[in-house]
């Protein structure tokens, strides 16, 4: 299996804040090895969410980008495919057994937008992929996807070097520091 | 299979107006049958919601609830059991099978909270769930647990009565008017 990088599309200092910290946190728990955000320039947020991300553990990255049509190209050329998830694209059930073979032999790109992304993404993109033909959430659009892709393992994932780890409780909080 | 009806704790105006939005669209496009918004009363919120959804079709509701711990008490009267998203739960694999047969034999409440979550929700609810215990997202979690429960059948879920609807493309966009 390949490793997957999220590209964020057009992320706005204020008011993306809090959509783009749950698409890097989600796809850091879901298995993803990194997230590059594109839009304007926000390292307030990421050296914040470096931070957090260090005390929870694994080896997640994150970055910012200027040209995500250079991103985009340059992982065409070096890395892999790339999937834009749209809701104007195929719907996930009729092509996860292709998502599942490509990833199995090639990295891959998953690209999420914020607010109207440019067409040039729709074309640029290998496969542009629905996650239900509703509007919905780019976070949660994210989540399935990685979920379908890894089959449910990625909720069992470690982290190694974490500072903190819970202790799942059926009522109640229970966190324990390691370092 | 039971009803399923979603309470949002803690919606603050304007901090909360983008993710409470993608709570309330993740929770219909996944299947869910209401969302019950709780925290600062947002009538303008909800009717712009429910303008956008009637556009998309189904029967999906959408209402306010001033006092939460009586919309649970009731529930869990007159409904069925309340299942609470967070991190510090059971890991979903672990207990799936079990949230399975609940729903099968009784309608649920699933829980998403904001912030900092009263610790009285902890004790309320029947089964507090983690979607992994790692941090992410509230939208994230419910949208995994919609997806766990229907079994990516969600995804292919009918809305009637729709204005709009997409007809999926591999690249591009197309959406017809169908009133």
């Amino acid at each position: 299996m390949g490793r997957i990088s999220i590209l964020r599309l057009g992320h706005r200092i204020v008011r993306d804040k809090r959509l783009t910290t749950h698409v890097v946190l989600t796809a850091r728990a879901f298995g993803a090895n990194e997230v590059i955000v594109s839009g304007e320039r926000d390292d307030g947020l990421i050296s914040k969410l470096e931070k957090f991300i260090e005390k929870w553990g694994g080896e997640f990255k994150i970055r910012f980008e200027e040209n995500w049509r250079e991103a985009i190209e340059r992982w065409k050329r070096n890395e892999g495919k790339i999937i834009h998830l749209t809701m104007y694209g195929v719907n996930l059930p009729d092509v996860i057994e292709e998502l599942r073979r490509i990833w199995d032999q090639n990295n891959i790109m998953i690209i999420v937008g914020s607010q109207k992304v440019p067409r040039e993404v729709y074309e640029l993109a290998d496969y542009n992929i629905a996650v239900s033909n509703q509007p919905h959430s780019e976070v949660a659009a994210l989540a399935i996807l990685l979920d379908w892709l890894f089959q449910g393992r990625e909720l069992s994932k470690e982290f190694p070097n974490a500072e903190l780890r819970i202790v799942p409780q059926l009522h109640g909080k229970k966190v324990i520091r390691l370092r």
